[in-house]
């Protein structure tokens, strides 16, 4: 049987998953740049982005400040009422995404701005009610809309990537009774590089990767086995344990490995790529 | 040859084009309702959508509100300097888009709102100075990010819409340069309903129809043919002179019908497409 070589399947890049987080300081000029020479050499990128700080400020501005709850075990989250959610939605989705999407798309990447809710890319598990500590007390809170992701459509993903397009995802989530619901971009991010069975995922932050005593950047750890995740989860503070969840999550997925990187640099991806930051594997 | 019936293609249904107004009045529920039901009867729909009451309020909300720009013709346009234009994609293309995705989603259509940043889906050519009459002067402007929409990927909503999604399009355009201009949400929808060869635009909005003699309404027009279009700019008032436009430019690209309508009713869309309003063809 004869082959037409112009029928192969093209060799198909291994994927990277990009996580741009949304904290200050991290420069996203530098990461389009970054993603946009990594494109234009045939690597084939998917961006996840937080939008913290985008969505604090505008909440000030608004006379609506955030506020944060802190679980029993230690785990800080945005309170998200409804109110907090179209805030959300206008500084995550509207500003941050399209401000990504224009920022490559002026570098000639073709990208494509997506929520979790655009083709339920994210569908995720509504917490109907959440145990919150508050000056050592425990309370219940029923009003919040956040949830963990339960699928991903890497569908529409694969056919997005297969187009030439590059998605740029926003950690907003589709409940499976079709609201809206804000998830963890760290998190959203391992999900969506575990279902598209990316080769890397890259966790781009305000910090030089994960300290055994932050903040003693003499501590770094520049490379660490999936074994002694769960140690680091006793020793990472604030939002880095989870991204120490997302890693296990991601590893456990099959993703091969986890970055966690200094996203305020220059080249912030490549320098992750080339040994930078904590390599998890 | 044999032919293999389940290769046969389907029968395509013809593309309903809807245009929810983004002023005050236009009741986005009903219109989601009515698209679910149209969809779900097996119709082809895809939205475009304004946003100028919440890009108004939110531009108020952060002290930072909306100026306008009449033309030497008299066409109304909203300035918009890069601030505005931060305000008008957190408004239009944040919350405006992404409830209007879950409004749908809710409803079971898989929506998946893009603006036309996303894979390029709206290309305009920025307009470099415009002109604006300010009591009885004229003046130059060259710091506005609006422009006249040039191409459609129509490649891109074409796969969409075959792998079951419903668009919902952000009135939100790419320059060649790659950055986000601001685009009259009428005319874009024309400019997608052309491109998408669709056979019906519905132009949904605050008033029952076009006027003669605006706000007699008992001066709607039912029914009217192309050549009629003309004289219509003369009596059109504010921004029904841009449906007028578009009315044109849609049907000088092919599509069969323009019907501008209420859409402060219950099933505006089906009221729409069974008689209500401003039939023009």
């Amino acid at each position: 049987m004869k082959t037409d070589p112009s029928q192969a399947q093209p060799i198909m890049q291994p994927l990277i998953v990009v996580k741009a987080g949304g904290t200050q300081g991290v420069d996203f000029s530098a990461i389009c740049r970054d993603a946009a020479v990594l494109i234009a050499q045939g690597r084939r990128l998917l961006l996840v982005h937080g939008g913290s700080a985008e969505a604090n400020s505008l909440g000030e501005a608004l006379d609506y400040p955030a506020r944060f709850i802190t679980s029993p075990s230690g785990y800080t989250s945005r309170y998200t009422d409804r109110r907090t959610m179209e805030i959300f939605i206008m500084a995550v989705n509207g500003k941050v995404n399209s401000l990504l999407v224009e920022g490559l798309q002026v570098l000639d990447v073709n990208a494509i701005g997506l929520s979790g809710l655009d083709g339920r890319t994210l569908v995720a598990q509504r917490k109907a009610a959440i145990r919150s500590v508050e000056r050592g007390k425990q309370k219940v809170i029923r009003d919040d809309y956040s949830g963990k992701i339960k699928t991903v459509n890497d569908n529409l993903l694969k056919t997005l990537l297969a187009d030439g397009y590059t998605p740029v995802i926003a950690p907003l989530a589709i409940s499976t009774e079709g609201q809206a619901l804000n998830v963890d971009a760290d998190r959203a991010a391992a999900m969506v590089a575990g279902a598209m069975q990316a080769e890397t995922l890259v966790l781009l932050t305000a910090v030089p990767g994960l300290m055994s005593a932050f903040p003693d950047e003499s501590t770094l750890i520049h490379s660490m086995s999936k074994s002694q995740l769960e140690g680091a989860k006793e020793y990472a503070l604030g939002r880095m344990k989870k991204k120490i969840l997302g890693t296990e999550e991601a590893l456990g997925m099959g993703v091969r490995k986890v970055i966690i990187a200094d996203g305020r640099i220059k080249n912030p991806i490549t320098s992750a790529l080339n040994g930078n930051g904590t390599h998890i594997s």
